[in-house]
């Protein structure tokens, strides 16, 4: 297509357009800055005059190595027609025009050329520069800046050559800053800057504007084949044919005297979201220095009374984009001699709260509507507003403590497991982690791993860190769940080492001790020496709520949540779950008073033994589920059977054989008749833990299974679930039990288990005269089971819901051993062998596949069935919209992961529109 | 429909079917033996007369509870057909005529009624009958028979009441079989027999025979709805509404006198299967007298001398029944007063061997053509001739030792996991397995369980017992590769518990100690105590590599061998594999001077020195694959790049600790300064154990996993692989290496791996100037991988071909750890949740969809793509069958199953056709 330019008549096309020629649909054109520059003109914006050469002249230069017929020209006639608008000349001594060449392409790439500023400046103009300004040091500055930046950019000199002269001429003149440095100095820098050049190119420095624009350009498109704009095109897939354009625009300074001046300004506080401009200026400075903070800056509302006319003409410009943008606007401008430029606007970075309170706000102006509202907001902002987080003092992650700003020491980094900031003094033991949190200390709990016993020293913690596992590892699970930041798997991903037995950490030459403070980011996976200021909400803004109220009415998942008490319930409701589709009963054994027992129903010697203790167990959990009823606010409750292996509520083996040496070893030859008995009772728990043991806890005796070998454990459960039903009808409570096999993986093993199920619950609503309403349905977690999910779903007694455990599932479709596999995600992650973290968004290819086939076989076998999905992902947006895209009933989450998932469901439901 | 019966007209239904008017096909309507009995006559052959009462008629009874409109009229006609022909009269005082009466269904049931023999007799017919034999202790026996047989089958009496009787009289006259009482005593037991009768039942014995012949069939027809057999239908889904046949038949004596005679007699020899008649016979005697071994009976042939003319008639009847059924019979015959009557013939019980010469002979003589040959021998024909097996003197399972015939002593049960018998010295230690074996001991090795370091021991040993573990184990898999007989989980299948620390067998109040003998059996699981006679076969008999070679002529899968050893290799051809489908090579690295180094290689610090380590692994690698390639004999070898994960080649975390306090233990506080430095070596070790060990290793780092963090390991056994290559092509070997990548689930990691082979396949091929032929493929065996096989198989750089891991596949479809599941999956098939065991027999409604979703996108992908089987599986009749369907191109197995595989594939492809 290209080599056709040649056959065609050539002076017909059109290689370069003035920002009055183009608009913003033209980005192929003109690449994303070109249009946008375009489009601002044509606004009728006050923007410095300029003009874009083409992708289509950069794409025939890169085949040719030269500029195609009439480019030349073409340039020179854009040039005149930019002179005469600015009345100024490219250089003119007395009125120089300067300018900027930046590249631009259809979308932002890194390895692409840098700007190179004040274009046009030579040895005379820059005289005449330091006439207009009456600033001779500015002038300097300018050219040494062009220079500088000519030589490094344009012919990629060594820019330590350049800084070499700059740090010479600071120690000889004893300051510590280049603006420091005097003007005597600058025209010393000037000449030796020229020296370098020449030294480097062996040319001289471009005196003529022409040929350094012409430098340039040619530049800028030479980068479009840089190694590095290369590398990153064929990783995102861009194809290199695309090409780049080149704007060519008019400097503008606003440091020209007191009727100038430069400011960068949000059309909204990007802080809270309120209309009210938020942004400060400077009179008679450059744009950087509103950035570099030397001068103290002034709020952009003191403009109105130092340049009335001006700050009436921003104020509508700034209205203006924001019709137009339909976004909060963050706007750069500069005034010059009493002439406002807008130089750039961009939809503003705001913080999640203040992103939802404009979205809402626009709502209400008629700027945008409730769809829009809903599709802007991103799960990061909910994450923002809901969860603490560091108080970050500048962008450069200063903190400011006791009115001091310091920088913060970083001392390890994770996988960030579970959102929000935590500071307080670390423990790496979970009892003690209690008993100082009762006292009122804050503790951040560091763990190697944690298990089903760490729960409650999780609990009592501000934060968790564990040494090792990934993204749904049980500290990452548990820590969502409650709403604790976590950070997981420090010792892959960091040089910080957590060494438990004693009792410290190490990275690098730092150490941490038990009792010192530092503060995790569970945003960012980091962790930091130190207490550091954190800051958070207290509950859902208004705001939110309302948007989140539209979601509902457009999405067509339905959000419920994974909840195991009435606490869990109270705060899932709160945020808007319609439901429970997780309640998981087994961490009800684990409480101080239920493990022992427990432990005794497990190592019972017979089924006899066995009931006795179940018996005891179904006292507790009946209540349990009582309770959790009555909180259930007539909301259905999905309860799951117990799934666990059994050896999780036992010691471990090392645990127990370190014990019984260590007691040995201290009594020396000399066990007393307690200590051997105890030997022997430790003896024979070790020899249980052995035969209960297993290779690979995740693939054995669990879930279902452990109900078909036990049937009293799940006619415990079931008494347990029926009797607290009956109870709560009829105090008239409104009670919706729905009953979840866990594991299944044949059809004969869920219609097993449901047998029971059926029976106890005749026999409870027989006894009792109150019948409840109840599903049975099972996890869809094996891959048998969605392989076979017709049967499973065939006939009166087959399931009378599916929910997919995409955690398990992962585990099995992909052999990925959650507890294992944060050893090589990462790596996987990090060689593309994987696009994403298979725990944390759904792997649609693989498992995704299994997904799709049982939904339509289990569709089939039983039309209407309810389906869902209770993994992690379930709060992930990405899975989320392919649970939408599969046509599943519902989604559940962690409590706090509710909000999240009712955005995505509806931003999913109003794409698919 | 069965109500119609009484719509249509009557008079036409034909209730019974006088064995003339019958065949072979009307099995649904005269059942299995009615059916049979009918061809039997029809064929000309001298069967006693009788006819049968329809199923239709026992549907109408079970229906209405009494007979159809003229059963009994045509009972009576046939009856009276019978008479005429046996020129003998139901009741007749001269001339009885005696009948049984057997109940006769479609299939073979339990829970149906046992058969009444001798019916017909009653005080008057009895003495006719002793008149007629001259043997009145016959008449009376045979009235005794009767009554007892009368009583408990039709009336259900208790069968003591009757035996207390015999056992008073036997005690009486002070003699210790029934056979041995007196004329007087049996007339007495007549009496009395009765007497019970009469109390039991509150009614006279019966007369009349033609009441009695009433009495008889409809228990028959009751029978049919008896609890066991009710259930029995349930289980194997058989409907209810079948109904049975009744046979009614003329009794035949062999006891009448020295013209009578009975005896037992195979076509050809059960035990050989030479053409030759095989079988006893007593003259004047009754057929059980042939099977009770009392008197000593005459070998077959000696009736051509005693009864010429009926030898003949025999053998014709023979013959010519071996060329209607097509198959060696088993016949009992009786010769009652010079005239030879066929009483049963059935095909023969015999040998593998037997059945495997006879089929190859049949087809020599024309009798059946080669493919029926192939579809007769059963996989159990083969492995009872590969195996050597237990010398079983009596199918009662004694044995004859030191010329006593003595009964075995169970001591324990497990699954059957590789066939064979061997007896053996009990040891509990590998090493010193390896010992006493080098002594020439013959040694069974008993363990808890094996790992890899168990692998020399299993080797020295004669046969391998573990208390734990399924029929995929480590011990299993291992052992059947190397044709050791196995039986793994006894701990689940019987009473006997394995002691190793105290190493003893318990079994009851049984001990085994150390060096005490065992004999196992590797067919039936179980194991006695002491030192039993064995027997084997030392090749494959000649009529069965001629029948495997006729097989692969029609098969359509190819048979590879699962072989790591130029012995496996060796093996693997003589029985007729096509080439190897997987050398592993992890076992490659378990030899005593290799361990230590990959131990190094494992903990080593950094990757120089690992890659260190991996040189010195290089040298005995290449050796290994020089020697492999070099007894390829030309065939495709397919190799396995290292599979497990690396703790396996490490000490175990519990045993390291229990060393190192027991080593503290030992020493007290005096350690000394050696002493210390060891602990701190193992200190060292354990923590790196601890780094490395994993939650759920089936899940974890292993298989492509290693090969991606760690190229250098897969660059090492793939330049092995080629330089070895080269080296045998350079000395005129030709070589086909196939390099398989294990646990493949994403595209990109074969792709990472198989670029690694690729580049230093071309580095040795560079280097030696040798280019070899090579293919890269992968395994299935992750489910992901089935769910995405179109993507691993496409390109260029695809997969090559596939094989299905169908070990691993079923781990992970199914959850089932095969290292755990043996505890549920007993139970599970006991309670029918399942119908196989998957690690025997592949799951086809859930694995199977799988390898078809793989087999499908595979070849879509790419178009011929070879895909294989290498798990357990292979080997599996049913397996092999499933693989033929899908269309795979081959199977692998275990040199041992090769035969087995050959045969099913045969089998498979001409059922087929």
């Amino acid at each position: 297509m290209i080599k056709n330019y040649k056959v065609i008549k050539m002076t017909q096309i059109k290689w370069v357009y003035n920002f009055d020629d183009g608009n913003s649909t033209m980005r192929n054109l003109l690449g994303g800055k070109g249009a946008n520059l375009a489009e601002m003109t044509n606004l009728g914006l006050p923007i410095p005059s300029g003009f874009t050469i083409t992708t289509e002249a950069c794409v025939y230069y890169m085949e040719n190595q030269t500029y195609p017929d009439m480019l030349n020209e073409q340039i020179i006639d854009e040039l005149k027609i930019v002179e005469a608008k600015m009345e100024q000349e490219l250089g003119n001594t007395d009125s120089p025009l300067l300018l900027s060449v930046r590249s631009g392409s259809r979308v932002s790439m890194p390895g692409m050329m840098d700007t190179v500023l004040n274009l046009g400046l030579n040895d005379k103009t820059v005289k005449g520069l330091a006439a207009l300004t009456d600033n001779k040091r500015f002038a300097l500055d300018s050219y040494r800046r062009l220079i500088q930046m000519f030589g490094t950019v344009v012919f990629s000199l060594d820019s330590e050559h350049f800084e070499d002269v700059l740090t010479e001429k600071r120690n000889e003149e004893k300051v510590k800053f280049d603006s420091e440095i005097s003007v005597k100095g600058l025209e010393d820098v000037v000449d030796k800057f020229k020296a370098v050049f020449k030294k480097d190119t062996e040319m001289d420095f471009p005196q003529d504007p022409k040929i350094q624009l012409d430098y340039s350009i040619k530049a800028v498109f030479d980068s479009w084949n840089a190694s590095r704009a290369i590398t990153y095109r064929k990783i995102e897939n861009i194809p290199d044919t695309w090409g780049t354009a080149v704007n060519v625009q008019c400097m503008a300074f606003g440091n020209m005297g007191d009727d100038s001046a430069t400011g960068v300004t949000f059309s909204r506080s990007p802080v809270t979201g309120e209309k009210t401009l938020y942004g400060d200026f400077l009179v008679n400075a450059q744009g950087e220095d509103v950035v570099a903070g030397i001068r103290q800056t002034l709020p952009i509302a003191e403009l109105e009374t130092i340049m009335p006319e001006i700050y009436k003409e921003f104020v509508e410009i700034s209205d203006g984009l924001e019709k137009h943008y339909k976004e909060m606007q963050d706007i750069e401008f500069t005034v010059q001699k009493g002439k406002l430029y807008i130089l750039q606007t961009r939809n503003g970075k705001r913080t999640g709260a203040a992103g939802v309170k404009a979205a809402y706000d626009m709502v209400g102006e008629g700027l945008i509507d409730k769809e829009a509202a809903i599709l802007r907001i991103t799960p990061g902002d909910i994450e923002n507003i809901l969860f603490p987080r560091i108080s970050w003092h500048t962008p450069q992650k200063k903190v400011e403590i006791d009115s001091k700003i310091i920088p913060v020491e970083t001392i390890g980094k994770g996988l960030a497991a579970s959102p929000g900031a935590a500071t307080g003094k670390v423990v790496f033991d979970s009892d003690e982690t209690v008993a100082l949190a009762s006292e009122g200390e804050s503790i951040i709990l560091v763990r190697h791993e944690t298990t089903p016993e760490d729960v409650h020293g999780m609990y009592a913690s501000r934060g968790v860190v564990t040494a090792t596992g990934g993204l749904t590892s049980h500290a990452a699970v548990v820590a969502r769940q409650m709403g604790r930041p976590c950070i997981v798997d420090t010792d892959s991903q960091s040089i910080m080492r957590v060494d438990i037995k004693n009792k410290t950490i190490r990275s690098g030459d730092v150490i941490i001790r038990e009792g010192d403070f530092i503060t995790m980011d569970g945003f960012s996976g980091k962790i930091y020496k130190g207490e550091l200021p954190t800051e958070k909400l207290s509950e859902l803004p208004s705001e939110l709520s309302k948007i989140l109220n539209w979601a509902d009415s457009f999405a067509k998942l339905e959000v419920r949540a994974n909840a195991d008490s009435p606490i869990d319930n109270k705060r899932a409701f709160e945020y808007g779950a319609i439901g429970v589709g997780l309640c998981r009963t087994e961490h009800m054994f684990f409480d101080e008073g239920r493990l022992p027992i427990m432990q005794k129903m497990i190592l019972a010697d017979n089924k006899e033994e066995r009931i006795s203790f179940l018996n005891i167990l179904f006292e507790f959990q009946e209540e349990d589920f009582y309770e959790i009823f009555k909180s259930a606010e007539g909301k259905p409750i999905t309860i799951r059977l117990i799934d666990p292996p059994l050896h999780e509520f036992l010691p471990k083996e090392i645990d127990l054989v370190t014990e019984m040496f260590e007691m040995r070893l201290e009594a020396k030859d000399e066990l007393s008749e307690a200590q051997q008995k105890e030997l022997q009772t430790k003896e024979r728990l070790l020899v249980r833990v052995q035969e209960i043991n297993e290779m690979n806890p995740m693939l054995g005796i669990r879930g279902c299974r452990l109900g078909i070998l036990f049937p009293e454990i799940v006619e415990m459960q079931a008494k347990a679930i029926f009797t607290a039903a009956a109870r709560c009808e009829n105090k008239g409570y409104d009670v919706h039990p729905e009953v979840m096999v866990p594991l299944v993986g044949f059809e004969n093993e869920f219609l097993a288990v449901r047998k029971v199920i059926d029976r106890v619950a005749d026999e409870v609503f027989s006894d009792t005269g109150i019948i409840v309403d109840y599903l049975v349905g099972t996890m869809i977690e094996v891959p048998r089971a969605a392989l076979t999910a017709g049967e499973i779903a065939s006939g009166d007694k087959g399931a009378e819901f599916f929910s997919f455990g995409t955690n398990d599932l992962h585990q099995m479709t992909l052999a990925f051993s959650r507890d294992d596999a944060g050893k090589f995600i990462a790596h996987y992650l990090e060689n593309k062998i994987m696009d994403s973290d298979p725990f944390e968004t759904i792997d649609q290819a693989g498992t995704g596949k299994l997904m799709q086939l049982a939904v339509k076989e289990g569709r089939e076998a039983k039309p209407g069935i309810k389906i869902g999905i209770c993994g992690e992902q379930g709060g992930d947006p990405a899975s989320i919209d392919f649970c939408h895209r599969l046509g599943l009933d519902y989604v559940s989450c962690s409590p706090f992961r509710i909000p999240i998932a009712r955005l995505a469901a509806a931003q999913i439901a109003l794409k698919d529109k």
